[in-house]
């Protein structure tokens, strides 16, 4: 086989692979796996299917594989460069993990797999995408309350811990707590309260800790919407004012022309 | 009859049922259907009434039928071309379908249509159709939450529907213990904590399941949010912009060929 | 007493009431009012001051009624066109309603004075005005929102009622009852599940109700901050651009004058 | 020592606890003091390090003690002048105050030591930055909550603390109990249900102070979104057309003075 031959063989591969029909078939596919993995949850679908599911779902997977591996040899190591192939390479890959077939939460990551159907669904890129682009810009806020998490945690720990080790027993439990606490949920009937019967002044560590979190999650929300309103302001207004402001300049330049011309 | 007769009498049967004095006597009715509908739910005003409350219903029942009828009447298939034709026949009708006198439920239906008055009152109308209008943009965001809970009801069955029957026992009770949580109502001290005490890691389900829903809710926020503004942004500065620009070419224009004339 | 002289005895009656030591006296007023009434919740503070507060207070009602009859009288009718004086008048006039001094609430109410402070503060006048001026463009939703609760009252009373007299016996529990599910608050441990055991197809009604009555508020507060956003916006933005275009124009016209004159 | 030797001194003592090599090292610190205090949350850890955990946060406190004790000579009293000098001067000073080793609450406050990590990150200092610059902007409205709040208690107190003194036996429970309500955590089936078997007429209480505390809170949310919208607007956009109409305003000019030179 020569390297020319298998350059076009490569081409090929990656036209036949991207073509609608396969496209299609794949997401079809996709589709008959997150049904058959919904039926397997119930009992009596097992039963009257008499181990069906297990084989349909066992094709759907081979295909994937083969559909992943077609993939690899058309785009050879160009196919880590796209993020989507990799989320595609994880997705179905966690369903290949040895002892897969035993561990129970293995098998249930095997739904994961119609998460596939964003990746071929451009609406939904653009919407994942956009999820995922708006996160470099929470970083700071991010770790901010990270730094505020993990504060609270060990204040909450060595203050509480003792008194109440199923909420604050460990840095993990604090945080677990904490955020519980953040969501509302419960947290003054459920915790604060029991925990003020104790150390009557708790709640001057959990009020200000529900105002700053709540107040920082509040400017998550609020950069996310001026961002947004940015990007979507200047796009459409940007356009519309370049092209006058370059149609004035444009006319004053002839303008100048023309009065220099008179000049002379 | 002669077809001419024919479009006359239509023309002037819609007319009369588009007339204010129509119109009003119908909002009428619904107020007072309305308040019988409500009166009816009080036992002592169903005993001091003697039947007369079932009466007036049957008659504000009656002249709606009427109304519709004359309006299919009077605008022919063309009726069912407006989207509020289409929500008044269907309200009625359900007053209507067999087995409505006997079963609560249908009965219960019956105070739908209240919903007529939204029909008669623009504003109202307005409200309404703004909302419908917000729906399309919010559609793939929609998708990916029902994605998001399929797969987590498909994991949450598979996972705890052993052990919680009564939460994750189907695909629809982990549905609606999952849209629950996503409220954040009882997420920790009613479901997830009870949860963790027979799968300690069962966090790491829920937690990210709640930022992830979250995360998305705050984007259809953000982005119903950022399309209102837009709207009412574009549609305000845009006009007294787009004069200002056509009068400041246009005085442009006049000194060019001012210039030009100088020139000859 | 002649017409003339009872004129300037008002204005200097209005003059003396508005002036800055009567506004700050009465300022003081209100806030020792308030220090007293927040005392006299504390019974220790009660017996200690032997019957001191209550004087008090009745000394600081006094002020208030004989400022206000001042000012009514150095107003005259005109007294009742600013809205800030009719609600002086209101707050001040319940503690002086018969039987203040026997009913617990009519005493409760008491402490409605201090909110006097507000209409004596411009910074604080102004947000209340800002909140009050939001209210008329939220019209519209707020009907909607009445007709949906009463609605989904009187659907909830028909349906669950008779087997939940507690949470839906009447039209006011239903309304009070849905207003709790409307701000999620235990409305599925608390409410919806126990309701489901008996009708489990009771989260066809619920759910829907959560997502439509959540849906209408979000979109209140999309309207709130687009019509503050235009506000703000309209107001900062418009002031350059209209100084800046009347420049354009001017120079334009400038211009103009000079060619007529070199065409001459 | 001369003056002009001490202000060398003092420069170069600047130059060199501002180093890039002493902030770093302080950084690393901080980083390992988080930790060291995390671990000391652990029992587990605690014994196993066998009193290390103690020695290696005392060496972070004496190394944080010694940078600030040198930054103070650095600065002299100029080092009061920043915001953040401050803030880690409190946080270092609150572990060295008498009785920090005995009181359990002293001890936990020395995790606050790790919120020195934000004066050294940029990124994170100007989000703590913007949040406290949104502050100002928000006084009025906090100002007017805290009016609400203690009207709202003293009622409370008054009306509901002889039968509920738990929750509102005292201004400063009912304050905590009200706070609980805003953030509309169990305030019906835990609060406001059970106040209503006793009093039947507490949701005229509870329900208005439910909408106009959260009214209140939108529109904190409002002003600040609004806000951030409009600096972030302004910044961006008054560049570009303020260089715009610098330059038309400058063309303009240009053309009148030709053609003033025209008309000699």
């Amino acid at each position: 086989m020569q390297p020319e031959t298998k350059g076009d063989f490569r081409a090929r591969l990656t036209q036949w692979v991207e073509s609608p029909l396969v496209r299609n078939f794949v997401l079809a596919v996709i589709v008959v796996n997150a049904i058959v993995l919904g039926l397997d949850t119930s009992e009596t679908a097992r039963d009257m299917s008499g181990g069906m599911l297990g084989v349909i779902d066992g094709i759907c997977l081979a295909i994937f594989v083969v559909e992943l591996v077609v993939k690899m040899v058309a785009y050879g190591w160009r196919f880590f460069l796209k993020p989507w192939n990799i989320f595609d390479f994880l997705v179905v890959g966690v369903s290949l993990a040895p002892g897969s077939g035993g561990l129970s939460v293995l098998r249930a990551l095997r739904i994961l797999r119609v998460l596939r159907v964003i990746s071929f669904a451009p609406s939904l890129r653009r919407v994942v995408e956009g999820f995922v682009s708006a996160l470099p810009g929470m970083a700071s806020v991010f770790l901010l309350m990270t730094i505020i998490f993990y504060i609270g945690s060990v204040m909450a720990t060595k203050l509480f811990g003792a008194t109440f080790p199923d909420w604050f027993g460990t840095l993990g439990r604090s945080a677990y707590s904490l955020f519980q606490i953040m969501t509302l949920e419960s947290w003054s009937m459920g915790i604060v309260r029991p925990v003020m019967e104790v150390f009557p002044y708790a709640w001057a560590f959990f009020v200000p800790f529900i105002m700053v979190t709540t107040f920082a999650v509040v400017n998550l929300l609020v950069g996310l919407i001026v961002n947004s309103m940015q990007d979507a302001h200047l796009a459409e207004d940007a356009e519309a004012t370049g092209a006058y402001r370059d149609e004035m300049l444009a006319r004053l330049d002839e303008i100048s022309a023309r009065l220099a011309r008179l000049e002379k």
